[in-house]
């Protein structure tokens, strides 16, 4: 069954809009196993959207139109669906009275303007119930037409309790679809492809796409019943996690610091971070996780020297003789946030962020990384690439990866892209 | 001069990954006064694509097409181009004697199937000079189109340095556009609304986008000079500026971060963080910004109690006689912080962020602020609505925000949507 998604708006044909959630609808469709022809973007012109629906009826077994169900005189979608169809527009008068309704309870004069928004090409049927949010089912020659709102909460909304379920119980989908996504660090994509080739199952997809600054890669299946379907994609999630034993770190939404939280919550051992270059977004990334207080106890953001020596306790004399950029001071910090905060571990972080800062000896994107667990305190020497949020971002990613890395093998120093030797 | 953009590529239309740099390249081309036709994404389909450039070429000026020019099987957008346009595909010797050239320096075996990234419809001009990116230009019975790679920072930097020029330099805008963003924090879009109306100017057009947690206003003009535009548009920001004069707290570029951190710069300030529920995020949204080293200090991220103890010398007894959420707990985070890092301002944030922890007295998203200046401690409790990330988003930006009004009005205590009487 194949359909496409028409997004209607000015904002969006002009950019002050990124359009995303015809992207968002698109993927929850093929999924379910729907084939999506295109989307496609056009501005409030009547003439446009009645040529495009024109064009797409005769190709699709279904259409999705969002935007234009306005009370603006911009809103012209479902003029235009009356034309391409050739309907009359005609009163609803339950969204009429509804329109008054409001009007009463929020105290505003009768604005006959609204009125606009209840007149639906004729055979249209509401989707919400309560009428609450715009937007009407159309059945033409046996097609069925979805017109939802712009406003993405209330698209979404309409399309997962509304569109999904009728196209569902009328198209069911020949195929089931599984879908896992895979979630690597550290590792390129060419690498990974490498390896995908080489597992290569017949009926099994597969799609990358970088997430900075992680890879993610999609396996997918098709096959007659779910179970096949997802015992297709387990079969080559299998394999592949032999493969990358240490590099796969989640599948799905398990994000890196989930996974590192749910290594510590195990062991129930405890964490702290010390960070200069990355100025609390390792502590950031670590507390977006709910429950992260189980193995969090706390980091210092020390960006002055000052600070590092006064609530890290770094030796004066290492900044001075080594510089706030070295392996001793970088040793210096986990160790004094283990014992500042009592924890059983501690990462930390010192380095040239850019863009300025640089030096030829220590140019941008140099950073040392410290690990102090119960038993040792070590730290290692990267040059990360790109802009100062990327050297940032990559110094904490790697970081809290390092600590996975050896709860994990017990290896204290893992390969790394970045990692140099001092 | 009409164009429109055309996105290839099987992961967009399945919505694996969504286009958004059809969106981004749409909004620089309107804002210099190009009329984008319709922003139109399609799979990997070689007659789809014929299909489409063979329809569009018509009704448009110019036209920008992007991804498929990839090394697979998969990409087709070269072979669909030539044959839409009754070219021959030909190899360029130079490109080809790249890929063989990068086999080499990479160490790679000699692979002929990237040759296909050497076979370009005749007349085609590759864009980058030193051949480093795909993408080329071809002119068509007087019309140019562009062929982009679909890695969105490879289209971003051939579509900033080639395209624009030529099409600036080949079309003249006959209007300039003038367009100015406009950054809220803690104002409601219907509030801005209602003084967009009364300030109307003919000619000018106004755009709402909220990016969570603030709103952002485009104000844009058409003029024949872009002085004028410039002007009609300045004329309203000042309009908008005395009407808002705390809540339009930047322009542009000027995150909040930054517009604080130069107030503080300005003079000679400095800050220090004491966070427990918005776990780095505060500090880490400072040191995004370059150069934050000048005013920034540090930052305690205090999870555990027993680091607001030890770390920030809040005393034990607040917590067990007040609880950790309490005004007094945030007032000697904020303290503690300005203390132990020697700086001149704190600021400090305690409470529940979710999903878990909120009682019927603290419910989820009751957060205290804390302020310390050199002359006063203040904090406040907050009832912060949505998610855990948005309730550490929404007090991190409230807790800058506040230091901001702070220094630029004297008022301890501005108004807050989400602020709470004790």
């Amino acid at each position: 069954m194949r359909g496409a998604i028409v997004a209607v708006g000015d904002e969006l044909v002009s950019g002050r809009v990124a359009n995303t959630t015809s992207f968002w609808a698109a993927g929850l469709l093929s999924r379910r196993g729907y084939r999506v022809l295109e989307i496609l973007t056009v501005p409030d012109d009547r003439e446009v959207i009645v040529f495009h629906l024109r064009r797409l009826l005769p190709q699709t077994d279904f259409l999705i139109v969002s935007g234009g169900l306005g009370p603006t005189e911009d809103d012209l979608t479902s003029e235009a669906a009356a034309e391409a169809l050739g309907l009359r527009l005609v009163v609803n008068e339950e969204i009429l009275s509804r329109i008054r309704e409001n009007e009463r309870a929020q105290g505003l004069p009768v604005n006959t303007l609204r009125d606009r928004m209840a007149h639906l090409p004729e055979g249209a049927k509401p989707l919400s119930e309560d009428l609450s949010i715009a937007g009407y089912f159309l059945e033409h020659r046996g097609k069925p037409l979805f017109f939802l709102p712009g406003v993405p909460s209330q698209f979404r909304e309409l399309f997962e309790k509304k569109v999904l379920p009728y196209l569902e119980e009328r198209f069911p989908p020949k195929d089931k679809v599984f879908t896992r996504t895979l979630r690597f660090f550290d590792l390129r994509e060419a690498e990974i492809n490498r390896a995908v080739k080489e597992v290569e199952i017949s009926g099994v997809e597969f799609g990358f796409y970088p997430v900075f600054p992680e890879v993610h890669l999609t396996v997918s299946a098709r096959a007659e019943t779910e179970t096949e379907a997802r015992e297709r994609v387990q079969s080559v999630v299998e394999l592949l996690k032999d493969r990358f034993p240490e590099h796969l770190f989640g599948e799905d939404e398990e994000e890196l610091p989930l996974v590192l939280g749910r290594m510590l919550r195990a062991r129930g051992a405890t964490l702290a971070v010390a960070e200069s270059c990355t100025g609390g977004l390792m502590a950031s990334l670590i507390t977006r996780i709910p429950g992260s207080s189980d193995y969090f106890l706390g980091g210092a953001v020390t960006y002055a020297n000052r600070a590092k020596v006064e609530v890290l306790e770094v030796p004066e004399r290492f900044i001075r003789l080594f510089g706030a950029v070295s392996r001793e001071v970088a040793c210096a910090m986990a160790e004094g946030a283990r014992r500042r905060f009592g924890a059983d571990f501690a990462l930390s972080a010192t380095g040239i962020a850019g863009p300025a800062g640089g030096s030829p000896e220590k140019p941008v994107g140099t950073v040392w990384i410290g690990l102090s667990t119960p038993f040792e305190t070590v730290a290692r020497r990267f040059l990360f690439p790109g802009t100062r949020h990327e050297v940032q971002t990559l110094t904490a990613f790697t970081a809290l990866d390092w600590l996975r890395r050896y709860l994990l093998t017990g290896d204290l120093c893992p390969r790394y892209r970045f990692a140099k030797t001092p």
